[in-house]
Parts: C-alpha cells; sequence; structure tokens
C-alpha cells in the first residue's frame, strides 16, 4: 500500500513539471493513506527529474519520519495539519503557480468570473489572512495550515478545493495526489483567465447566481450530469 | 462513413490539446453527417490522451445515443441545435481558450482590431446575452444554443464563424470538425492580440472599414484570391 | 542556385513555426537570387508542416511564376516592391507574430526602451500610415509595399531591418531569409518586452541616447566588436 | 580542471535555453576557477545549439585570452570586475528575460511580494543607476560592472544574488554556473509574478517584515532548515 501511494505522490510531483505549475523546486504534492495514517511527500529541495518512489518520504500524521532517506518538504507541517482537519481529502498540492500566486500577492480572493470557474469552485478562490509575527515566530508551516483552516470556519468547504495563502500562493486539494494535482491545473488557469478579465474590465462583477448554481450542481451533487457514470 | 467521421472527431479533440486550446477535460468537437444526419462527440469527461475513435458517441439530431459506450459531452444539446438551425455547418468546437474566455467573462465582444481578425470575421466576434435564470432552469444547454441562435439574428452568419457565450467561452465552428478547429485556434490569438492591443490602447477604435472588406473580400467570396485555387 | 535558394526559403518558412511566429498559415518567408532576380517564396495558403522546397514558388520580379505548381503567397507583390526598392535585401519575413501585431493594431511605433531593442533597431520600430480606399482598391498588396517604401523616406533605412504594417503587422528584412527571420524573431521579444514596460510604467521615456548610440555601434559598423570576426 | 570547468559553462550557457530565459544569442554564462584565476565564458554571438565545451573561452582575470579559438562573450569586461570585486561568487548570468528585462526598461526594482520573492531576495532586486555618457564612451561594459559593484556599496550583498542592470536587464551570479543559472531562472519567475501582481493592485506593498525575515532565514544562514542536510 505504502509502495503504491510512494508511486502516486511520486508521478504527481513529477506531473506539475509537465502542468507547467513550478519551476526549480517550487511546489511540492502529498498523499495519505487513511488506514495506516500514513502522509507519502515530496523530500525537501529535490529536482523534480530526479525524484523516483524511492526518494519519497513517509511520515505520520504528527511529522515522525518512519521511511525514507531524505527530509521531507518544508511544508509538511501544513500538509500534516489539513489532513488531521479533515478527514475526507486524500492529497495535497503545493505550489507558486503564476497566476494563482499572483493573486496571493496582492491579497485579493479570485473572483468567480465564468463557468470556468464555477465547474471547480462555487464562489470566489479564498484567501487566508497574513500570518502574524507572533504566528510566524511560534511556527511558519504549521500556523499556515491553521490560517487556511480558519479560513474555511464559516465557508462550506465543498465549495472549494482549494486556497490561496496570503503573500504566498495555493494550497490544493483532493481525493488522492493526481486529483489534488487536477484540481491545481484548474486553479491556475482560472487564475489566468481571471487575470486576464479583470485587465479588461477592472469593474466586472461575479457571474450571475443562477448560473454559478448551474455549473456547479451539473458538476457536483445528487444531480451531477458531467462526465461519465 | 461513421467510421470516418469518428476519426475525424477524435483527431480533432486531440488536436485542441497541441493547439494548447484546453487543458483537463475543457473542451469537445462534434462533426455531422448530413446524410445520415448522425452527429459524432466527445465523450463527456474523458481525457483527450485516452481519446479513440471507438470512444467517440454518435447521436441523432435528437441526441438519441445511437452508438457508442460512453456518455456524450453534456455540452450535446447546444451542438445539436446549432447543427438543426444551420445546415450548412459540418463541425463545431466549444472550448475554454484562455483570451476569448476572458472576453467572454467581461461580456465584451472582440473588437476587429486588425487584418488577422478581418481575415476570420467581417466585424466583431459577437457574443450573446447572459441566460435568464428560467432559461437555465428550463434547460441549460440547449438555451446556451438558443441565445446563439438569437444573436445571429440580425446578423450575416457569413460573418463569423464563432461566438462568444457570455460569462462562458467559445462555441465555433466550420464545414467539417478540422475547420472548426482551425477557426478556434484563429479565434483565441486573435483574442489574445486584442487583449495586448487593447491594453497598450484602451480607447482604440476598430480597423478602418476599406481595409475590413478588402481582407474579408481577399479570403471570402467569389473574388477570393488567398490559398490554392 | 534556384534549388538551393528553395530549400534556404522552405527552412526559414518552417522556422517561423519553431519560433512561435506564427500560428495556422499566417505568415511568409521569401529570399531572392540577385544574380537572376528570381524571388522564391512560400506557396499560398499550405500548411507549414508539409513545405518541402519542391512547393516554393519561383516568381521574376515582376510577379510572373516561373517555377513551382502553387499559387505564391497573396503578399508576393509587398515582397517583390521592397526587393525592387532596395536592392541591399536578400530576404523578408511577413508575420502576425501576437506583440509586434499588437502594437501595429494600436498604430503604435514600438519605443527604443532598453538594450535588446537597440541591438537591432536604432530608435523606435517604425510604422506606416494606414492605407487609404484608393490604395486598398487600386492594389492592397503592393501599396502596403509602398508605404512601407513612403515610411523610409526620411529614414536611414540601415537604423531599421523592419517595421510595422499599420492594422496589420510586422515587415521584416535581413540579408538572406535566415536572417531575416532572425530579425522577425527578435522584434518580436523586442515587442513583448516593451508590452510589458509600457504596462509598469505607461509614461516611460526611451532609452538615454548615449546608450542607444553605444548598443548600435558596438553591434553594427565599422566599429563594431559584437560577434566572431 | 580548466576542462571540466569549461564543460559546466557550456551546459550552464544550453540550459538558458531550456528555460527560455533567451532568444537567439542574448544571454551568457561564465565560471571562475579560483585556483588558477581564470575564467571561461561563452563566446561571443555563437548560437547556443552549436555550443561545445571546446569552443568555450578561457581568459585571465585581466581579460586576455589564454585558451580558445573564439572571441569572449562582449560582456567579459563586466563579468570579470564582478569576479575580481567578490571573490566568493562562482558564476554570472547575463541575460535579457521578458519580465526582468521589462522592470530594467522601466528603472524600477522587483519589490518583494511575496513569498517565493523572500525565498531568494531579502528585499527588492535592486536595480543601479543608468550609465553618463561619459561611463559608456570610456568603457562601457567595465563601467556596467562598476554601477553593478556601485549599488551593492551600502547594501548586503548576501541579500540579493543578482541585480537589474538599468535600460538594460539582469545579471545574476552564484556559487557556480549551475546555480547562477538556478537563480536567473527564479528571477524570471519573481518578475513575471510581480508583474502580475502589481497589474492587480498598482498601490500593493511588499510583503510584511516579519514573513520576509522567516522565509529568508528558512532557506539561507545558520537556521535554514530548507534542502537536504
Amino acid at each position: 500500500m505504502l509502495e503504491q501511494l510512494k508511486e502516486q505522490v511520486c508521478e504527481a510531483n513529477r506531473a506539475l513539471v509537465c502542468h507547467e505549475l513550478v519551476v526549480l523546486t517550487w511546489g511540492n504534492v502529498s498523499g495519505i493513506d487513511r488506514d495506516s495514517g500514513l502522509v507519502v511527500i515530496k523530500p525537501s529541495g529535490v529536482p523534480y527529474d530526479s525524484l523516483t518512489p524511492e526518494k519519497m518520504v513517509a511520515v505520520d500524521l504528527e511529522g515522525n519520519v518512519v521511511a525514507g532517506d531524505y527530509k521531507p518538504s518544508s511544508d509538511t507541517p501544513t500538509h500534516l495539519l489539513l489532513y488531521r482537519t479533515w478527514p475526507d481529502i486524500g492529497g495535497i498540492v503545493h505550489a507558486h503557480s503564476t497566476y494563482a500566486t499572483a493573486f496571493a500577492q496582492a491579497c485579493r480572493p479570485i473572483p468567480c468570473l465564468g463557468t470556468t470557474h464555477a465547474d471547480l469552485f462555487y464562489g470566489e478562490v479564498p484567501i487566508t489572512r497574513s500570518l502574524t509575527k507572533e504566528e510566524v515566530d511560534a511556527g511558519y508551516e504549521i500556523n499556515t495550515g491553521r490560517v487556511i483552516v480558519e479560513r474555511f470556519a464559516k465557508l462550506d468547504r465543498s465549495h472549494a478545493p482549494g486556497v490561496l495563502a496570503a503573500n504566498h500562493g495555493p494550497f490544493v486539494w483532493g481525493g488522492d495526489p493526481a486529483g489534488a494535482v487536477e484540481n491545481a491545473v484548474a486553479l491556475e488557469e482560472v487564475a489566468k483567465m481571471a487575470f486576464a478579465t479583470v485587465q479588461l474590465d477592472p469593474k466586472v462583477g461575479p457571474i450571475p447566481q443562477h448560473i454559478l448554481d448551474k455549473h456547479c450542481s451539473r458538476k457536483h451533487g445528487p444531480g451531477a450530469y458531467y462526465g461519465q457514470q
């Protein structure tokens, strides 16, 4: 099981490069095996083209390394907090993809301007608040996870498979590592389209509510009819 | 005949990826055999790199699946309405290509700013109105087709092989599936150029009428002299 | 000699695709053999990936086809006028590359904002005036050539290996077809950089004159010391 | 040793193309062997795809060619001044990458808007002043190096592995040629993100100081914990 997860996580990390979501070593994907409670994640600072399943790092939900010769990604505490808090997610991507990061740097949520966006996010892509000095000093990575969770306190989490960490970049999740990558690809493209739309019309408003409702229900929930089955 | 159409439609769907008009599964191409009245279209939600001619879905003009093991694209009712209304078209592309979608999200037609545009569209790329709540509830996809047809009520359709669906993205057609893809490629590039031009000069006006007339007649109509024969 | 020129022109046309200067069939390269006075040019409307040296079209300087089974590019009269007027040029590119075309559509010369630009153009990239209705009616393509030549009436042509045709796109030349393609690549990149610079600072002024002088003389003229020899 | 350095420098120059930092011949990488005091650099004006280790040029720190059949890059005096001034650097990249050059052309430092930036530069990416006419006349390339050094007179150089030369483009360094290329890749991506962020919010302020401090110390200095070991 762990071997299979390592393969999935390795492939998902390499997919970040294919989808042009990362340069250098600027991103990481993890996956969890809920039965054993083990999380597999990219080793820190290792280039994608040298990644193999054997180099993936397995940690328990408290962050103890249980398998692997490398140090896990420095963002591991953020991933672990999300896995501990949300038992339904199976994979997480953190990247610094260009346009999603630009919105994060502008400390601005991504408005829902069209059906492309509505297919994935029911409403705007939320953004966290900035971390305080005390939070950074006390534990930067775990507190990054905490402000993400805090942001969803009053949100229906099924409305958004991802978030922008203010000043930083996107964290995106899914049912498994590949699903999280797919959502990260979608988020970046949605961000790029929103960027261009806002340039065309700085005062553009969100998509009409009834079209948002329709696109969301077409792909998600009991009445969904997009895709096979 | 149907087998040949399936091959054409499969190849046209895969061409969307080569031309960078789609990410994930965000687009579809169909084609029609006017003799039999059968339409072949992409299966819903299936990745492009796993598409084969056998996976294409054949439906009649009322939407009944007559061949294929998959569900057709969820946008099938839009395609069918256009085929039923306009007997001269042989292929349709729907995509969420970045810059055409940005104009659609800004609810703004693409102005005709140069000869690149004039070679394909005689005047601006039209945009539909938004669907009402009643229209969405009564049948989102078929009413998407209806507002497209409505938009052409007072337009000479030979002036534009495509349209922007407001809040959504482009629908583009042609004599066959490959021709529709070619027009979708041209539309996206024209949209990207218009985006950049408008950034350089927000008040830029359309191309002079006599140059528009010339470029259109050079490529289309009885006096056309572009291309072979 | 003609066979060799056909190979060069064929390769130069295909290079437009490698350098992402064209989509579909939107561009053409020609070359001239000054001894015979024959010009070789791309056939009209033929896709780049099916081009072979045999498909290139040879015309004399008056435009009579002397070899080849295809019709020459519809832009041939523009190319021929430039060859007849300027005996020092050996190759011409016409393309609709994105950012150079955006400046052409905005009817705006490309200001010289940095040393990248100064290495190729001594001062702004000039732009023609728009053609009048009479000029379009009397001969669109040849008059496109005439307004290009007119634009250089008071310019030292050695300062600019190319021009923007207003409402249209760039025409670029060089000592041979490959050299013209190289200049077209440079022009597009310079246009893209200028686009981004103007977005960062709409009031940005040109590069200081003494730096312009230096970069130009470093690469061109008797004191040039860039490159080998 | 020199042979090994030639291989490294050759590979680093070719990497500029892979990372899309250059078009044509617009960039160069050098490396130094501190023991012998020899610098290896790209030959001037030679295309990247024809580069081999044998074509690299070795010069001493005064610029005398000691090995190689080609002329060194015309930017060699700039590289040499930086090597003579800063004994800790082992490789230098000069490129005209699009967005970093746009900031250089706008004579604007790149503000530190997010953690992507903070991972590499502690604060803004600095920009030099423009060269005076006297400086250009007296020695353009060496004075380009001097204004770079001047810019760091009151800066802690460990805060920035690169700089924008005003009106020109980036110079970036590292511990060896490959490290310098990596920093040049990061700088270009950071510039692109900053460009987009500034478009979204022209008045955006820099990242909070405590987050800047954290990201810098996470990757650099005695308490660094990013990467392996």
